[in-house]
């Protein structure tokens, strides 16, 4: 399978166009909530967090709760009320997700996240914690307002899969036996869940029946696992111009992923290794290059095909179905 | 003004009982639902979680959720579901109280709390914070389960103030000439809007008129900012035995508190002391010794119990309101 490095922001650009001009419209809307809420406590606070915020990225869960919420193309849809609703469950989604990518870099130490200094090397340990902290709070502040107590219990849920997620990939680092159904467990709890909250909301807003709703649900709960399997996948393939960051950083975590798990199965050597002597970035790559060497790259990326087939095949027939589609195309296309 | 040491938990007993059964029974329920979310999710992310709610103290927020919701001592006046809901909102401020005390730990790399090894110790940096992340999200599930979207926003602004407060600590850290509208306004952030919020919690699922809620909500503000005027007092007067922690931690952390507010007016070489310089405990203790010794304690401990006072002034006229005086009272005790 060659690589073709597609930009994902322009990727989602055409997206965002494909929808029609309210979507963008109120994408537009949620990025200013987004700004608000980082800078209302003035600039020693606020500036952190809107690097944050800023740094993070395509806002993919904003853009499916929009459309599982069935914003159209056209402007004779629009019901005030109902907009800023939904611009602001889509910003709540995006602030959990800034709050985990705030506290992750702190955990990993890391410097730079797409090519943006992190809050945790611009302000330090503390701040970044209290920033994360603060940032998810908000989410459930604005929430809140959209008065709906059922999107606040989706969120709640979603809130506590990430943090279980990130327990369990600690609790089972460095463990290179950890079984393929733990690791999916996990990509459920730590990616999954967020993204089916996306749709969720947006259906719930959007004033979906219930089987909609859950095949909705569906549809973003597989489309985050499959986006999680290629994250992964890219983390040994890279390239790292591509990426921005080097192969094998979740190898220096101790994080075992399923490129790995397959690559076991097929090359003793690999079973056998204590990852715990993994320390360098060239120690890593070397694991990289042998765990594509056996071809589990390819069965990594084709499982999570399957699993981008599934989740159009089982869409419902919702206003936005085909951009739905493209959306779940454009996860698959990042790596393809 | 003489030092005797109280023992909080005694203390608490004390009050406890003074409420008649149906209060303890109750915290009674909140306990093992405190435990219930812990180990939800099995041993590994379960030990550490239980661990630190279990060294998390008095309970003294989830007490005034129960005062505030009029509690009676009769066993006639339960209701078995508004029960479950009281039960359910006074774990969820124990949660973000508890999220917050196992993320501090992680900042300040504590290795113990009231003499139990915190989670930061016993399971590292990373699963620290994920199961700080974990217990805020676990109280908003649980807060969401109470069916009232006014107490999901009331928790959400309260945590919100208590990820703020941190941030505003951290961004005057080293700052000896920091305000003392700011440090109360930060008092006010990190300790008052908990307890606020748990007596607003309480008048809410009692069904308190807007005026009580509102009376009781004041009350917990006033003996919130108490509370934490008089832990700064005790972190510079120690003594250790009593506290648990070595004097002037603050001031190792370069957090200025109202002592040092005072002192720094009535002593100049304290006013130009470079708080970075202070880096050992020894230098941090002598600090510490020249603070007392302009009779800042003195004054820090009057203003607190002048708090103290004008929340018992202020309470509205409830059924539990002889119990709540003695919360009040136990506040001011803990120092005098």
């Amino acid at each position: 399978m060659t690589q073709t490095p597609v930009d994902p922001a322009a990727q989602v650009a055409s997206l965002v166009d494909a929808a029609g001009p309210r979507v963008p419209e109120l994408l537009g809307r949620v990025e200013v909530l987004l700004r608000e809420a980082a800078v209302e406590f003035g600039p020693t606070v606020g500036e952190p967090a809107s690097a944050t915020i800023a740094a993070g990225g395509k806002r993919l869960r904003p853009l499916l709760v929009l459309l599982a919420a069935g914003v159209g193309p056209a402007d004779d849809d629009a019901d005030p009320e109902r907009d800023l609703d939904l611009v602001r469950a889509a910003a709540s989604v995006e602030l959990v997700h800034s709050a985990t990518l705030v506290h992750d870099d702190v955990l990993d130490a890391s410097p730079l996240r797409r090519g943006h200094p992190t809050v945790w090397a611009t302000h330090g340990r503390a701040m970044a914690t209290a920033v994360g902290d603060y940032l998810f709070a908000r989410a459930f502040a604005e929430l809140t307002a959209t008065g709906s107590l059922e999107a606040v219990r989706i969120l709640s849920r979603a809130s506590s899969a990430l943090a279980e997620g990130e327990l369990l990939q600690r609790s089972d680092a460095w463990n290179i036996d950890v079984p393929v159904e733990r690791y999916l467990h996990r990509c459920g709890l730590k990616t999954a869940t967020l993204f089916e909250s996306a749709c969720a909301l947006g259906a719930l807003q959007g004033g979906a029946p219930d089987d909609v709703r859950q095949g909705l649900g569906a549809f973003g709960r597989r489309i985050g696992l499959a986006f999680q399997l290629l994250d992964d996948v890219l983390d040994v393939a890279g390239p790292p111009e591509r990426t921005g960051k080097p192969i094998g950083t979740d190898l220096l975590d101790g994080t075992v992923t399923l490129p790995l798990i397959i690559a076991r199965e097929r090359d003793a050597s690999l079973a056998a290794e204590d990852l715990r002597q993994v320390t360098t970035p060239e120690a890593a790559a070397e694991i990289c290059g042998r765990i594509a060497a056996t071809g589990a790259l390819d069965e990594a990326r084709a499982q999570a095909l399957t699993m981008v087939a599934e989740a159009k095949d089982g869409l419902p027939d919702v206003g936005q179905r085909r951009v739905l589609e493209l959306v779940a195309d454009s996860v698959a296309d990042r790596y393809s």
